[in-house]
């Protein structure tokens, strides 16, 4: 199994390294990472500018390595397309200091990533874990998980257009309640812009905020990994709103 | 009914500003849209550097106008919870120079600040014309429309979490087929990464390529505009693979 491996956080991140470790055991890993991070940077490419991939060396278990100037979406386009010599059978991107849960989803560099793998046909995997912090609390068990969902992916298969969205909560793995298969939930933010002045006293804006959770039934994420579950969801992307399409026909607007 | 219209062109774009006087006869405008071209943003935040606002004025039709150093969706959520005095009924998002169909409305700025708009509660419609040029070939037919539809959304309500994705054909808007109400088609690359060489013999690279559209339906929005109709798609987002939860769940990965 021929393995890409990229993140958000940058090819430095210890997240990165530990799932490329990882995932040597299970397959051949090449990464194509970006040279810094890219968090929040949703499903964004970069067209206006060239990129630029520098090879590099000392990343344990990985064959190959590039860092990237450019997006998460970006370094699997060019992996695929340009850097790697082999098309790679799956892309895991992660593991990111940080959930990527419910509605957040669209804004995550981490899932886009693994977006990015599915619109060109590859299956993939979205790796986050709940701590913030530089603690890394859980990423041995995140590593572990991910090899081994790599593993069921290669002798399964994923639905067509499929990533599975993988988080783990903020414990040690020991309290860690299982796996729970779970759904996309609805997260919503309060007073997500905090205003400042500078010091010459025009205002600027940093956006920010508490996450409220609209939707804490038993089956979502965010509730799952509150819970202190280890949550995936199957994410795939169905854009068109069937149901509506007759009714707006009917609105007759020409 | 209060209308906030944004863009990723960039507030000085003409697809804007006549997309802002079209819709002044019709409600009540503000404009908040990035000071420079941020297209192909997907849905970016910024989350790591604060933001600017700068009131500005010269937009012909708008009661407010701010220009911020951010994605469109920064402007969407600034606009709604700092910039405007009063929360806006409906988001519109373009006129952007150049279509937004198939797959490729992940990648879209201008899609992806209606996404906000919905995510925030509030009905959105993005608008695109397929002249990539400067001509704005179709730009009329565009904004005329956009107030209508804007128009048929106050008066009727869109579902929860929908927006429509509004794509004009590259024709004049007399020999415009009529309206159609489609659904998201497939969109691919070909060839899409273009490597050259730096005066110094080194590698960049440029993401470009040939659209390929793999589902070529009637229905779908990439077909129709090709077919010299205006497309109308009703998007919301459906993440989850409910169909593919059960299965996922007898992996039994634990």
């Amino acid at each position: 199994m021929k393995i890409l491996v990229t993140n958000d956080d940058g090819i430095r991140s210890k997240g990165l390294r530990e799932l490329v470790k990882a995932l040597s055991a299970v397959g051949s890993v090449s990464v194509v990472a970006p040279d810094q991070e890219r968090s929040g940077m949703g499903h964004a490419v970069t067209m206006h500018r060239p990129l630029r991939a520098v090879e590099i060396s000392g990343i344990a278990g990985a064959v190959q390595a590039f860092q990237l100037d450019g997006t998460p979406a970006d370094c699997v386009k060019l992996a695929v397309e340009v850097l790697l010599e082999q098309r790679p059978d799956l892309v895991v991107s992660g593991v990111n200091a940080g959930p990527n849960l419910g509605t957040d989803v669209l804004y995550s560099g981490t899932v886009s990533a693994a977006v990015e793998g599915i619109i060109m046909g590859i299956p993939a995997i979205a790796v986050s874990i709940a701590d913030h912090s530089e603690g890394w609390l859980g990423l041995d068990r995140a590593v572990e998980l991910a090899a081994r969902i790599a593993q069921a992916i290669w002798e399964k298969g994923l639905p067509e257009d499929t990533l599975l969205n993988v988080n783990l909560p903020l414990l040690p793995a020991e309290e860690m309640k299982g796996i729970k298969v779970t759904r996309v939930g609805i997260r919503r933010y309060r007073d997500f812009v905090e205003q400042r002045q500078d010091p010459w006293g025009r205002p600027y804006y940093w956006l920010t905020g508490e996450a409220v959770d609209l939707d804490e039934g038993p089956d979502s994420d965010t509730r799952a990994v509150k819970d202190g579950w280890i949550s995936i969801t199957p994410i795939r992307f169905q854009l068109t709103h069937e149901e509506f399409r007759d009714e707006l026909a009917r609105w007759n607007i020409e």
